[in-house]
């Protein structure tokens, strides 16, 4: 088997643990040489502390791999085979700013949809594309496997600009919303007994179900988990509050929704719920920026040579395995099915050719095999098309910096209401950013000459 | 030249003077043997005074038009060779009712948008396919002018549900975009120098500009009518009230917007400036309902014979003109340029083959012949898909009266925030309308039976 | 296990033998109730044969499986799970007369292919129309796996015409092809390891290859097969002569092509070689028929209780086996992935949405799950285009028995040169098949009114 | 009046009568300041016939137009306004050869339809693309008019491969077929009564007919021109020989044919009425270069200053005209309707957006604005695909000079039997025409090193 090296960007996340985990359990079907695990300055500690930790890891699992840690990006791609991405521009704070400036003006804060994900968006896509120019000179053949949120939009980017084809985008959502369906017909939690098919974008993907005689149980799946009676029978996904659909909704789509959708289906119930936890000061960054705090000062423990439970309730879970899987799949050729973003090829009729979906593939070797999905009936198809119709324009304002461009991506990103109001966000969000947006510089500085400012809220 | 007659549905509306002047100014054009006005028992008063009025202002034209009052419309239809359509189900108290409860959730109120107008189509869709069950029977070969809003969705249902392929929609909306262009280029207000081409659905299209030189005068006219230095240089549209676009957003378009694309692009300004509107009870609603009061006043008296100048203040000016000049050009094969609701067939290559746009088109005697527009860039394609694909919810949900169908409409229309605060609007306009809904009766009954109630606000 | 009735349309055919084995091969996964063997009166002695043959395999392998022989289709049909049809009207005489008369007139004469292709539609839609039908009303749950040919055109119009969604059809060709590639690339002959994906339209496909290390090794192959100097070194398709293509333009494509696309890329040297064979008398279907005549006397030997080395030799090979494996995936969702014809849904963009295709496929419980393929580049798009527009104008000419529509499938088939010779052989054939097409019952007697006339050449 | 520039890049063509009478018939609409005939070397004599005849028909018309004859064509395209193109690489000889040589083989040899229509891409592409370049140094603003042939071929390469989107091309043939139709209907030879609309491929398009009371009569002319019983009651068009359609297939269609559809839709009856021309040296181009001389030797007459009469049975006729009215309708906006090779951008649903397509469109100031026209049924759209998709792959052999794709362009044609017969001939016309095609020059030189020989015939 073919020795292998590994690259981690923002290896000095607090995921890192589940990734090496993840390797680890994957041992058999991964003949790993190097893992790199790398970050930037701003994140040096905890590099230290939760790279120590993996060498741990690793070395309790009596496996040879070596474990390097290191603030250069260069040295670390050099003949890499594949890349994980996990960084996070402007690390937690960035996430808050995201979150609370938006609630500020009565809006939803989120870390992936809405203005903060917008904005998530216009800091990372300049870096996925910096880390892309530097792998085409150190490790033209690699494959890059992308879980830096926006996963979709960032996965787009690196594929439609940057150019790299060997681009593969993850999700954990999906993995849990199989699980529900599992609990749902009563079959093991990590069972493949049942056929899941997903579609649409990430964070915004419906699936369907048949069970194992081929009968579709999407409906009954629906009515078990979504009818009001039914309320907390089944566990939602960690991320993101569990407010209730409105059910004949829900229905009427024929689809089971992802978790994320309850943005666009219940809007204002969903702000209503974030706006206590804004008046609090527990938004979700908040939250998981103390729980990350913890779990540092777990990782600090010399003894710790395992991933901690404490990690599971993170949020992102089953994310890092997810990633594992995929290296695994591809060095392998297992063609296991997933979900994940790639380019779309007319597997969803209704989308534009060369844009990035999120779907069940198989993968291979070669990299992801998409089942076809064909055409979504009009009311997912709607606010399907006018979503990745916000993530272009996003895209296009992370690339160019163009101010019009940008207000554009407000205009139509359905979480925002359009008007003054998106204009004066925008401008507050540009100026809080500002360390993270070169892109932007010029009009910022405008932006800030005319009196704009921020002031943490 | 063939003699025709012609039915007006809704006879009795205060446009009919300016439907009957069209055809007066067309008289050269037009050999009509009759014209009858059709309305129901319940516009009987206002069907006689101004049906009276429209007498006298054919027999002032001398003309030998016979001009025929009546509610039976079975009558009214046999053999005829135009249908136009300008009736209000509900007539304008249900328009006020369709503004005044969605502003008093906080949403935005309006005649064809937002709540406002899926409940305008819930009334009127069935009526209009009721009309073209008798067409069948009666007048198989007559053309349906339709200028009944929502004009785009109940041309939709015309065509694609009652299987009416010769009906042509119309929209006064564009005439007026194309006398502010002609301004801002210095020409005539009705000059055809500038070439225009518009495409998009009704109330929600975007058009562009060349002078007679050839040079494409989009941008500048976006410059000279948006950019907020020139706020107030020219004249907007009557119904929709004039607020400033932003202004760097819609330079991004590339693209003149309608003036409804306010409710879109600065929603929440609009919604503001409503709001105030709604608490002194200056509702759009309201005012046309006095305005049409005091037209009604004025059509009493005997002596006068022509369109009184007030008319114009109403809103709808140029609708009836519009329907006047589609006869003409069928009656003429004029193929004149005009801007109309017709069956895409790819004109618009983002929007399903089959459905109902609104685009330039050459009106023929064989119909309207659509020019080609191709493909929208992201930022409006996804908005204009979004919007289509509501229309057809709603189309769905005026027809079989689901009622998770029409709940998906609300959750769909990007107007409307999702959530409870949608499906407690919804059930409260179901119950307010409930006179006009035989199609959702049994719903309404159980939205009762649970407490739903209306009361005026 | 849920236990099964399998009933097969055509029960007579020689290939029944390797449809049993294939059975059999399978006991461990499915069980299997009753198969029951169906044909017409016509066919009654060979089913007599290979039924009894049938049935000696059966015990030999000491199965408890029912095998019912049935000249009444009703009654067998009653309750099925499965029915799977390989069926062929008129016998091999009708496929001689499919290939002598075109050949007389100097054009290609092939089953599935060309003007017999063609009239191979024209029986055989109507008789498959005709099962549904009793399927509908006896056995509406059963999957129907049809590989009667031309399998494309029969799958198509028993789901779009005959509205039959859970139809899957089958041709042994891909599983020549991906033997072949194994061959090229050193692998076992049944391996799975070469990555394969193919689409198009049945007999009219091409393919990609990955290996086990994702690498695209198609380019490679098409060199190894075609190239000149490397004729002869791989075996190909039995019914297919084995001309070598013009090198440069298969390299052009970038794809594998199928076998029975010498037809269309060496149109001339194929016919050249069937020329020959036809002034022999050993056009292909003659030599089958001599061949199945050596099967059957072979079958009547009552010591006989497997499938003899002979039935190898036959040409279908393979595709019963093919058939058991889609039964068996099916029953037991092994999502195997195998070349199936399925409705389209936007896995070959170039293609109508709703059309039948050839492709990679998923065999689950529910059904066919296709790989997305997406667009092919200009030349193999082009000739698929229009093959596939061919296939629709045949399928509705079958159904409606509609002269133009049949004139208009030999112009557009591009084997049939156009003109007064694509109508001479069509009323030709239409004379010669006149017991085998009553929907034409009226063209065929003006025809012979005229004076055509059909005498065996 | 803004004064104008023109080039006639092929100002010698025998045409340029007719374009002078053009212009000069447009005297009103055209303030034309220059005229530039450019043409090579090869050409200089023939320039100078038809020059000094230009310049006596300008002067009899008392018109202040300077005419100027050149062979440097950068000094002529220096701040053209308009450019026409009318050039033939190669001359006629290379037109008898492009006919002859496929003929030799039995094959239909034509000028802009199979072997023939292939080669004369391969020799003008490269051409018009070096003119391109000159524009866009010289007169980077001029419009370019197109009716060199393949007309279709060529506008796309000019458009898509060279980027000039300011290209229209044009065609006779439509001119014909409505001067047909309006004979059909009786109504005069040039009326615009009847509603016309085209769409398709340059000599590849169909048509369908209004009268001026919205009647379709499409079907009505399909018969008065196409039953048996009508032949001859209607003529055709000079360059096509006027063999009878099979009725049925026409009628089957639905759509009006062109008459170059007899290529397609009679391939062999054309064929064998080729083969007799070509035994008696008559093909048409050698008919035409007969027709050339004599119109040369009527050009050389001083006393000659209008078009003469013998031009119109060259068989041209109405292109030049057609290409004066582009030009009067771009400069004075007139949004005449006519029949012209444009962009697709989806007016032709069944066809790459991007392609190049010829369809009804409003001539105007910015261009062609195309009427839109949607997708056609199965029979005719498979056709209709393949051959573009023939004419983007033989636009890619012209510009790379690949022989792969040369050999594929063969291929797909549907005029040339693929196979061994497809690569003779191929080699042949390489090799016949190495003087005009240095893109290919390796490969005939290797041709020629392996003994391939060209030996007019």
């Amino acid at each position: 088997m073919k020795q292998i090296k590994i690259v981690t960007i923002g290896g000095g996340s607090s995921y890192t643990p589940e990734l090496i985990e993840g390797f680890i359990n994957r041992q058999a079907q991964l003949n790993i040489k190097e893992i790199w695990l790398v970050d930037i300055e701003e994140g040096r500690e905890k590099l230290e502390i939760v790279g120590a930790m993996a060498k741990r890891m690793v070395e309790a699992a009596g496996l040879p791999w070596e474990v390097h840690l290191t603030l250069d990006r260069r040295e670390a791609l050099k003949d890499a085979d594949f890349v994980t991405t996990q960084f996070r521009v402007g690390l937690l704070d960035a996430r808050i700013r995201d979150e609370r400036i938006p609630l500020s003006h009565g809006l939803i804060g989120q870390e992936t949809n809405g203005a903060g994900g917008i904005f998530k968006a216009f800091r990372t896509i300049p870096v996925i594309l910096a880390i892309i120019k530097d792998m085409k000179e150190l490790c033209p053949n690699a494959w890059l496997v992308n879980f830096t949120n926006p996963s979709g939009m960032v996965t787009e980017a690196a594929i439609k600009v940057g150019g790299w084809k060997k681009t593969i985008g993850l999700c954990n959502v999906p993995i849990g919303l199989v699980k529900m369906a599992n609990a749902v017909m009563g079959v093991a939690e990590d069972s493949e007994e049942l056929f899941t098919k997903f579609a649409g974008l990430n964070h915004f993907h419906w699936h369907r179900v048949w069970d194992k005689d081929g009968n579709e149980v999407t409906a009954h799946i629906i009515d078990e988990v979504y009818k009001p009676e039914n309320k907390g029978k089944y566990a939602g996904v960690k991320n993101v509050r569990d407010l209730a659909f409105n059910f004949e909704q829900v229905r009427d789509t024929g689809l089971l929704p992802c978790s994320y959708h309850r943005y666009y289906y219940i809007t204002n119930d969903m702000l209503k719920s974030e706006m206590a936890e804004y008046a609090e000061g527990k938004t979700r960054a908040e939250v998981v920026k103390r729980t990350e705090a913890e779990l540092f000062e777990l990782y600090k423990d010399p003894a710790l040579n395992y991933k901690p439970e404490q990690l599971t309730k993170r949020g992102g879970t089953h994310y890092s395995d997810a990633a594992c899987e995929v290296v695994a799949s591809i060095v392998n050729d297992k063609r296991t099915q997933m979900v994940v973003s790639t380019q779309n090829n007319g597997a969803i009729s209704d989308l534009p050719y060369d844009c990035v979906v999120e779907v069940s593939a198989l993968i291979t070797s070669h990299g992801a095999e998409a089942l076809n999905w064909g055409s979504f009936p009009p009311a997912t198809r709607g606010i399907l098309q006018v979503q990745k119709a916000m993530e272009e324009v996003v895209i296009d304002a992370a690339v160019t910096g163009d101010y019009g461009k940008a207000l554009q991506a407000f205009t139509v990103n359905p979480l925002i209401p359009s008007g003054a109001i998106a204009r004066d966000l925008l401008n507050e969000m540009l100026v809080a950013n500002k360390n993270y947006l070169p892109q932007f510089s010029a009009k910022i500085a405008e932006l800030e000459a005319a009196g704009v400012t921020y002031v943490a809220k």
